[in-house]
């Protein structure tokens, strides 16, 4: 066990207890709404933090990238959605995938790539699940729940000897809500858009037997899950200032941070300049839309307590530059150079991307194991 | 030799004419003028990058991390300099390095440091160069050419039995400028204030011979380098859309590209969908406060022609929406599903940190190497 001052600057560091009670949070409301969750990994791409959240029999995962579910697949995950519509240049990695006998599921959303993915497991001695696309926010691909050509997507299929299993749907419009009301809303559309697709798909003779939606805000305040047979959502288990914002969790919830050193000061400025920079945080600034701005990110002190209203304001590629919020210099804590900080990120993903492990916390604070993570595609 | 066309997207693209035009017109600039580059790593952190810059026979280079400076080190560098303020806590890292014989630079700019920097030197049978850090343009650390503090700072280090090797800084306010001209000014300051600093420090009966200055901005159109013993520059090995949004360099400079293939559309609302979202990319907006926004980054066709007006107009974590520029649906040309396209980025220190190496073209447009690039701290 190692003191977090006995650790480099920057370093990504993950409370294991906070990781514990989002991951059950979530679940529990998933389960006694009688459905199932499928883990979305892409947020965290680590096995242990998987484990803390699926257990040791493992689970239903979905996946943003062919590596994670290469990954994925090689620590014993037998059922992964790469739930990103798939490109013809990935057909390859996906079907030797599949012939390693996992359920592979993948996701299209137009005829030319039903044509291509039927022509493709022609052959391939591999069943690959086949998911539509359904576009229930206009916010990124697929195909609008009421759209003609959702059956046209089916009927090319099926005509390619590829049946259709079923549709999945992400609401990422959810990240720009400003209430749980309007959350709420946007989860019931979510939810109905799919639904709808799969019961047109039904009616048509298609088997659809999936019915997969989710992102982190529609998955914790969706009140009804009726049809849908599973959940995804992935930033839940760290959470973030973004989904502090909206009201998706509290600050406090928030499980991962970058822990910094101050360098330095620019007293008359009211700046004191730490290691981390966008390197180490990321050029993420999804609070910039939000009614409070968190800058790139909340700034706490070396046990985890948010300083009041200090954030990074600014940041160049090794550089963190920490002011108070209202950029009063008078109002810059006394941060001697060598103190430790740890910085609340914005979104999640973006900042652990940056990194290539997790400093795991225990009880007492004190780091109790390191996860790594991956990354690429 | 592989063809584009075999490569997983997204990749990263590196042409290595390109690199090599742009290497040999800084370096000429710089010898011109009668001093020495010291190529920034920071940029590429890959040493076939560094060697193509340097040649066979190495130089000097800067780093932005002590793991920069660690992997170099290895590889034969012998003259590094850690070109950000150091904290505390990456002492001993400094020092070890420098125990292996190599002449290792550091940076300061309180007394508070060079107290505790001189404390850790005492007994270290190893010498450390160590600059402090000027203000040139008031954007991020060091002390102001004319501030009282400089002299404090060289005598704690000279009282602690640790000379003042020199000055750096670096003006990274050139990156906002507007005009060559204005980046011309900047570089005059950015020179004077290092000189100027320097000469206080001699005068003050410091050694101080290092008089180190630089940024890509800057060290391209600096005429004139007199009192200067080096100049660092890193960003222009590839360049990127914020150098060309300034004129530094001409989009078809740009040596780096991020290879994309198109996975489906939305006609109705003009967008190509891709598989190079900010995970690919970055969140790097950096042309967003110049007159042309780039968005995520330009659009070029698989050869690396830009297509006109087609650019990313927004991302998610793995899906880029590329758009005309006016935004029309009618402008958006033909891209069917699994084209490839290749993205030139806002700036490629961030696009490059996404990738865990280069896939290098040659002659023809092919694939002839890979070269590695490493990350983390």
């Amino acid at each position: 066990m190692t003191e977090l001052a006995g650790l480099d600057t920057p370093s990504l560091l993950l409370e294991r207890a906070k990781l514990e009670t989002n991951a059950k949070r979530l679940s529990s409301h998933i389960a006694a709404l009688g459905t199932r969750l499928r883990l979305h990994v892409k947020t965290a791409k680590c096995v242990e933090v998987t484990r803390v959240v699926l257990g040791e029999a493992g689970g239903p995962i979905a996946v943003s990238t062919l590596k994670e579910a290469e990954v994925f697949a090689q620590h014993g995950y037998r059922d992964i959605l790469y739930a990103v519509c798939i490109a013809p240049n990935k057909f390859v990695r996906a079907i030797a995938l599949a012939q390693r006998g996992l359920r592979l599921s993948v996701v299209l959303d137009s005829i030319e790539s039903a044509r291509s993915l039927a022509q493709a497991l022609r052959g391939a001695r591999a069943a690959v699940q086949v998911l539509i696309e359904i576009d229930s926010d206009g916010h990124r691909a697929g195909l609008a729940a009421d759209d003609p050509r959702l059956l046209e997507v089916a009927a090319e299929l099926a005509r390619g000897g590829a049946a259709v299993s079923g549709v999945m749907t992400h609401a990422g419009d959810s990240y720009n809500c400003r209430s749980t009301d309007a959350i709420r809303e946007i989860a019931r559309r979510e939810r109905d858009a799919a639904v709808h697709a799969a019961t047109r798909l039904r009616d048509a003779g298609h088997p659809a037997s999936v019915v997969s939606v989710g992102s982190t805000p529609t998955a914790t305040f969706i009140d009804d899950l009726e049809g849908v047979t599973e959940v995804r959502a992935g930033v839940f288990v760290f959470f973030d200032l973004v989904m502090a914002g909206i009201g998706v969790c509290a600050v406090d919830d928030i499980a991962i941070s970058v822990l910094a050193t101050v360098t330095g000061h620019q007293r008359d400025k009211g700046w004191a300049i730490t290691d981390a920079g966008w390197m180490a945080l990321s050029r993420d600034r999804g609070t910039a839309r939000q009614p409070l701005d968190q800058g790139y990110g909340v700034v706490c002190d070396a046990a985890g307590r948010p300083i009041p209203d200090l954030i990074v304001s600014e940041v160049s590629q090794e550089h963190g530059i920490v002011t108070h919020r209202s950029g009063d210099p008078c109002r810059l804590p006394e941060l001697p150079v060598g103190s430790l900080l740890r910085i609340l990120p914005n979104h999640a993903c973006a900042t652990a991307a940056q990194y290539d492990c997790y400093r795991v916390l225990g009880g007492g604070g004190r780091v109790e194991a390191t996860w790594n993570r991956f990354s690429g595609w």
